[in-house]
């Protein structure tokens, strides 16, 4: 509270005399990679820092429970600590900086800090998908800020712009590539035709990729910021459990091949779309035209369209991972939170931009309801009638279709039929599909993309 | 001053019993596009950004000369008036939003705004580029926010990115896409061929260009822009004399068509790089790799890419321009500064993103100095020992030759000889070109587009 005080005298005294200058100290808990682009950041540009926001960032702890020492970062004696408590129990620091990821040792990190009145800092999507709701109530009962910019789309600032730039406009859409170890493989396997397991090899041998590959490829960590993208752009608690996941695994070089021909590509999108009633928020592989920008977003770039009443489209791109561009997003927040100190603001932009009374719960629309356009790859026996069986089902199913294409003859095994849909009901398609495969014409279960083609360029 | 003492109280009030809700006045001068597009976003959507920003922003007045009064705005009785000074002189106003456009008016009345106190939002980069060094002193002094990310990229944040999320990064080098007009006609060049007089009457026909195009073709708009980015950028006082400017006006079919042929687009860059001396500062026609992100930014989009020592590359996209995209970039300054009042704070972020007494003055780099890569198409007249000449003239001033294409022969007339060179320094350049052009084997005047190739995806 001590602090506090001499803040908000700071600020009374600006509007006499001018900035008074004052040391604002940092504790970083997890000297990760994360942890240590901060400490760089912090170590080599901190003048910079300072002219621009008027205030001196000091690093006085890390803190790490492997003590490594060298991270290539030239740390004063006494800077690097086993102990986050040592942090957590300072009267001087100001703002913690928490890279330990995880969600049981992080969140009880982050409720230690706000009960000690610590500024956050985090990049920890998984922590706050899961609790945000609760984090960020029991912060603004404190009056404490919780910067979170690097949990989604790493040095994008697209939470920066859904709660500020964005501030007059409904947001009616966002499609995000949100994973860069998703994309990379996408990437890889489009320009390299190579399978997934060779193409994740790739990724993995090169440093895009973690052992346990599970959380990216299968989707997770993207819903887990859609998670959070969707609960600042609609006002809407955080609601992880109902977003739909589907992750890359199953795509093939196949697929991959015939959506080029279609002049589409194929990406792990973030979807959300509301029109005021339920929102739409689903994670899978997604077919979208080359004439959209996000299909020239490759290798391990992030980006984010967004969709306004007012902007009409407007994207974001840049690294999504990585050490610097990870710290980069962090020292914004940092920034922000300082500025916020001097200047005697207090949770001057809420952590969801919304204020708090105004949070709601809004329905996430189940899946089986979402309307969309589907490409459907069948593995079917080449022979008369084959199609008409399968587009009979469809119309028995309200399905119109778009376009059929036989990739081929073969007399003895199966071909692939492609069918490309016009916008249809996802039950209605799970249920056509079901028929279908049970023919026995039909090989294996069918390839299912959704496409989104909206005919915009971004 | 009252109002201004009731948010200090108010701000002192927050850390004690939560928000204190508050009216805050918007007068808009000009009633023009952008105008009627920031009485919409505050007509249609002042409730979602009350709920977000935690106050009311109330349109009070909107002042026109000309008194129009069907914009498709519907308007209470006495909010539109014909006297700016109604606004200037009125106590209840906090924001004034200028979309009065030029810089002889407009400067007046924003010098008027700062001495009575108010704070402002504008769209004019023309006005800032010339006077801007000035109107942020005076501001300054008077503890007056001046919101201006509608100047630069319309809808896209660019001034925000710069200022708030790149804060630790030393900003390495800019290119933007930031004329929609000259982007409009060079896309049009590209994709059908037409010489630039009928792309620029059919820009003009379709709304994207004005009745004297010279602005925006001639780069001079392009360079407004670009001399705000780089005083953001680098801490630096606003200085546009300096700025090397060429235009779009001489880029043919050809030049395009040849530029495709090498795996080029042609776009009309403001670019900036700054390694710690000089700031390069240059508008022009440039050619960039098909494989860099900015190459299919098409249409009236505006697009910028950024790189920072941590942040390594990024980009935003967006309308550049438009009634409602720049009307939202204003809305989100009207809530910068909302939000600033609200929580007590002043000059919360600089104008330029660095305290005043570190803003320097950062000499341009001349173009004479400046080191780049060159497509050079000659009209040489066909026959043996021109290749020789033209390239032992460069050879002597120090210009390696990538590659030469001579495109078709011809007994008579000239024929176009392109050749892309190494990195060069332009005074070298242009001393050989004026050597050569005086050759009798050349006739006109060479066509120069600089080359922007450095590997980058954005």
């Amino acid at each position: 509270m001590a602090h506090d005080t001499i803040f908000r005298v700071n600020s009374l005294l600006n509007g006499i005399q001018g900035f008074y200058m004052e040391t604002i100290n940092i504790g970083i808990i997890g000297f990760g990679t994360v942890g240590t682009g901060v400490a760089k950041i912090l170590l080599s540009n901190s003048h910079l820092i300072e002219k621009r926001i008027g205030v001196r960032l000091h690093l006085k702890y890390i803190a790490d429970i492997d003590l490594i020492t060298d991270r290539g970062v030239n740390l004063n004696d006494g800077v690097l600590i086993n102990d986050a408590d040592t942090i957590l129990n300072d009267p001087d620091i100001h703002i913690i900086v928490e890279t330990v990821g995880g969600d049981t040792f992080a969140k009880n990190l982050l409720l230690k800090a706000i009960e000690k009145g610590k500024h956050i800092v985090t990049a920890n999507k998984a922590l706050l998908a899961k609790h945000g709701n609760m984090i960020f109530e029991q912060a603004l009962n404190r009056k404490i800020s919780i910067g979170y910019e690097a949990s989604v789309g790493g040095c994008m600032p697209v939470i920066k712009t859904l709660r500020e730039t964005l501030v007059g406009n409904k947001i009616q859409a966002m499609l995000g590539i949100l994973n860069g170890t998703c994309n990379y493989i996408l990437t890889k396997i489009a320009y390299e035709k190579s399978p997934f397991e060779a193409a994740l090899e790739e990724a993995q041998k090169n440093g895009y990729a973690e052992a346990d590959p599970t959380f990216d490829v299968e989707g997770i960590d993207t819903a887990h910021k859609l998670a959070i993208l969707i609960s600042i752009a609609y006002g809407m608690k955080i609601n992880f459990n109902d977003i739909y996941v589907e992750g890359i695994s199953n795509i093939t070089p196949l697929d991959i091949e015939i959506a080029e021909q279609f002049g589409y590509r194929i990406k792990l999108l973030a979807i959300s779309k509301y029109n005021g009633n339920a929102v739409e928020a689903r994670v899978h592989p997604t077919m979208i035209p080359m004439s959209n920008l996000l299909s020239g977003v490759n290798g391990s770039l992030n980006a984010i369209a967004i969709q306004g009443d007012a902007v009409g489209n407007m994207a974001l791109y840049g690294y999504g991972a990585g050490m610097m561009p990870t710290a980069s997003a962090i020292i914004s927040d940092i920034a922000d939170i300082a500025r916020d100190m001097i200047s005697g603001a207090k949770i001057r932009v809420p952590a969801l931009g919304f204020q708090n009374e105004h949070i709601k719960e809004i329905p996430v629309l189940p899946i089986d309801e979402v309307n969309t356009q589907y490409y459907i790859r069948f593995a079917a026996i080449d022979k008369p009638g084959v199609l008409s069986s399968i587009s009979g089902i469809l119309g028995n199913h309200h399905i119109s279709i778009k376009s059929v294409h036989q990739k081929g003859q073969n007399q003895q095994g199966a071909v692939p039929v492609v069918m490309m849909t016009y916008r249809a009901k996802e039950s209605n398609i799970q249920a056509a599909l079901k028929e279908i495969t049970a023919l026995h014409i039909i090989e294996r279960d069918p390839m299912l993309i959704r496409i989104e083609d909206n005919n915009q360029t971004i």
